[in-house]
């Protein structure tokens, strides 16, 4: 199913060498302040052209065909489209016989029986989510009062990202990377245990983003290893605040008061100027596969924007659906 | 929302110390023999008793309200509960005063707007995820030839597991756990990118569990410190395979051919019998909290069938979903 | 698939002759004031024992197993049973070889590959419409300054309703009626276009109910052969107020400040103690059908009641959805 | 929500007078032959130029700007655009202080909080049907061997809907029609009684469309003064056939094998040439309106496609549903 939301709800669409790729967006409030420029700084954030990215240069700005009159939101469905132009077909080789390891031509021709379109990866492009960053533009602007920060907190296991993603480049290789988002702001008493936590819906989202391979919120992975002595976190304040916020901002699935805290695990990019070896579908024998076109070389350097409009998506239908909280009548007198 | 699912639903209710808790299961095929019996050993592995786990007994046999006739499936809602009769309630705290760290006590109260049933955890006890193993069974059921393993691999970083939760539960402490559940069998080409990847349909579902902090693919986290070269997997196989399963099962949101392969961390149980400093929000000051119950050294023992439950349900939905995969009709002939 | 709504969500289970029926409700405001004793009223109107309807009596206490503490809904799901106990197997004859027209012997054969309960006609029995009935219960709670008015119109065409549910029920016939649920004092502004509508909505669960075959609203099919002109129904009020309410209640999918004005046509029951005529399945050759069970003769009698909680459910879930219909906060200020 | 369908699943966004009005398609088995030219046909159903509808000339090519590749469907959403450009704003009278009686200018203020684009009345326009209408010729193409047959029964309760159409037109008013829909060749055994029936289902689409005011199936209303015995429907064929297919395709919400036989009362369009009084909201003073732009004197003639394409919309969904119906894999072998 292409949504994602209860009330704020998301819809993607698009292949990589296709018309357009876009994005509806519905549960949109009425009344909002919207503008193809207001999408600009997050797509940039996105495009190619920085160190370790990928130079395949997209025309960024989106076209709105619905959902906006007046330089304001309708409240009805928003459709925002962004036409493909810069393609280059000839820079991928032949799938159907040699599918890429770590790509999705094989589980793609599965799912899709033969059928998708595997120029650029189709459907299965990094192209897709210029729709979700759009997305979460909107999302944020429903987030009054709450800050999303994102960072790259190392590359390769090295804090020092670019240093890394430059030395991966210059090799012809890629770099893994873990990215960290803080939400600074959020009201405490969004989600519900089953089946709608604030961290399982973040993570739903997350692990749409390509390159995902794991998810952890606050202590994560490390509270595996702790005792509950330790792993202690006093609440010290009426607004929820506790003292070292090892739950990364949620308990029973429920946000607590404290900053929402995730880390992002994203795999290093599959494609690389080195060759590899793999099956060849159509002799059965094993293979050299060189992929000679655009390759990022630490993917999380345009990938964090998509991490970020991920978690917002996921939050402002949070917000909205909060309103559907409040007590009773009888008790709201 | 309390329903995960889009053709295999399963929607929890109950509190810890109401009327009993229970699970509806909809959209389960026609014919399936089913029996009370046949939940006996998951429960079994759920059941308190276990070194490091609580003593509290409940009769664990369901019993089964809808959607059975002469021990098969009918194919109608399957409504099953568990009542619930060992409950001590004078084992818990005055709550609303002092809500305790770690639990959902002061969450709850915020999203319930202070009407929640306190006694036990209510809604947030780790005894409503019987009716999710519950769900669990019947799910299984529906896949034929896919097999689950799970086991715990460390807990508190020791691989001797028990032997951590032993000594944590003599100290009155209780420690986290790393727990993974292999599945063999899948067939590929089950889920979707936007937005209903497999891993973030299961993470979804295993953020519902109490007590999951991180969930992690194949390499997980590890993948943020690797090179692609070093990350290199190749398919050697038609049906898929790949050499070392770096992806854990899936690419592109979709399965591979391998085993799905994912890694759960659970922290420490927040209760424990040591003292905690918290606040107490009647006085404003801070204050030792004990809490003298029943308390789990190690929670994973127990929730380890829980989260195998989480992942079998949703792969029941998906088998049953990718049969509305199938080619056109005008291409099926 | 078993749920109604978005935010206030209703899910029935349960067969005729199973060990209960029942009813799940999600979304429900936390700190309503509910007990068993709110169900009486509307759970009498819908009960056995008025002329033209069958004599079985059941009893219609429900069991509230979760979402209830002190008196009030915790705002986490809230299941309620009915047990079965007034059940006489033997009324019903053999439905395998000679399926009953106008039942739902042999559409559910199919649909559920004759492994559903069909004793009592198991879960398209109007016993499940006892959940249905006791969410209406609840979804009337959370309309505060809303009525529903429900009456029958009509039975065959008399208006003299009880004489014609006597005269058929002395004739060991059956007959037909027109049902008509009027609500006051809903707000302007509820559903949208495309595609939840406030009258689809509700369509959609009045199909539900056994035995409708027609919904309309306002004018409803008279519009067919009304001209524009005549057809007019100006605003008179700001408060959108029309002179004579032709749309019934709504214009573009949207409450349009008049009363909500809907009618239904419930078919005669096809239970009748007159022989039937229909196919044999074993021999090929037509047979006369006789049912000498409990039948009602007017089955509108009873289902008025369960109509109305339909638009009720419906209408709840408008009501806490419109929470989330408030301009964007930039607007808001 | 904007969304209809669990698997096919069809997504309408656009208004009149903004960039374009489109249509996203989810669910679309891959592989299916798809071209633009296939719209064509039933876009001709739906265009302006007949006796008795609007001249207002739209280009009816569809760009389809994602999912197909060599012209066929990938499997992946597809999305569809009308581009808008055969519009003069200048017919349409102001419409924030008088709003138009019958139309959504005050129901679609409320709902949208003013902030609605009013131009050619927005989203509510007939045009946003051009989207339904390309969404039932893809919904058409997956029901293989089954036939929709749509025809205006009557208009203004005459049978000869030309010469009514016409003699409204050329007074300036308008008229009603009956319209049905007869679907021959459906399998039975699709829909469920709590809460997916077949006619619910297909009720709540046939709502979305602008102007409908009641439906009903088989019998429809005339069931409401019938007797059970003169409404007896003898089953007569070992595939459910009935004597007289009464229930009108569905028993229990299942489709039982007949032909699915719906009625729909569409109202006369609201604009008329001659004018109205109504209530001017500035003054608080009734005034005349009228409304000198194009006006469909029956505008069930253009909106007949539309109401079929809904139905196939719901039937194509139910097809993909059955799918997951079959019995258990202990059943199947």
């Amino acid at each position: 199913m292409n949504t994602t939301g209860r009330i704020f709800q998301v819809s993607l669409f698009g292949e990589s060498h296709g018309p357009a790729v876009g994005v509806t967006l519905d549960g949109v409030p009425p009344g909002l302040a919207l503008a193809p420029e207001d999408f600009e700084a997050d797509l940039a954030r996105r495009r190619s052209g920085a160190a370790g990215t990928t130079d395949r240069r997209e025309p960024d700005r989106p076209e709105i065909l619905s959902g906006l009159y007046r330089g304001r939101t309708t409240g009805t469905p928003l459709c925002l489209i962004f036409r493909n132009t810069d393609t280059r077909s000839e820079d991928y080789a032949p799938l159907a016989s040699v599918p890429r390891p770590g790509h999705a031509d094989f589980t793609g021709s599965v799912r899709y029986r033969g059928f998708q379109d595997p120029r650029g990866s189709g459907h299965f492009s990094g192209r897709i989510t210029a729709g979700l960053v759009a997305a979460g533009v909107v999302a944020k602007k429903l987030l009054p009062g709450v800050a999303l920060e994102t960072r790259i907190l190392e590359a390769g296991g090295d804090t020092d990202v670019q240093a890394a993603a430059r030395r991966a480049s210059e090799a012809g290789d890629s770099v893994g990377a873990l990215v960290e988002v803080r939400v600074r702001g959020l009201p405490a008493g969004l989600g519900e245990p089953f089946f709608d936590p604030v961290e399982g819906r973040i993570a739903g989202a997350l692990f749409s983003v390509p390159g995902v391979r794991g998810v952890e919120f606050g202590d994560g992975f490390a509270a595996a290893r702790m005792l509950g002595s330790g792993h202690n976190d006093p609440i010290v304040g009426k607004d929820g605040r506790t003292s070292r916020n090892g739950a990364g901002g949620a308990n029973g699935g429920i946000t607590n008061g404290n900053d929402l805290l995730v880390r992002i695990a994203v795999k290093p990019a599959s494609s690389i100027r080195m060759p590899q070896r793999t099956l060849d579908f159509t002799t059965g024998e094993m293979t050299d596969l060189s992929v000679p076109g655009r390759h990022d070389a630490c993917i999380a350097l345009r990938a964090a924007v998509v991490l970020e409009a991920a978690c917002a998506v996921c939050l402002a239908d949070f917000i909205l659906l909060a309103r559907t909280y409040d007590a009773a009548p009888d008790i709201e007198g």
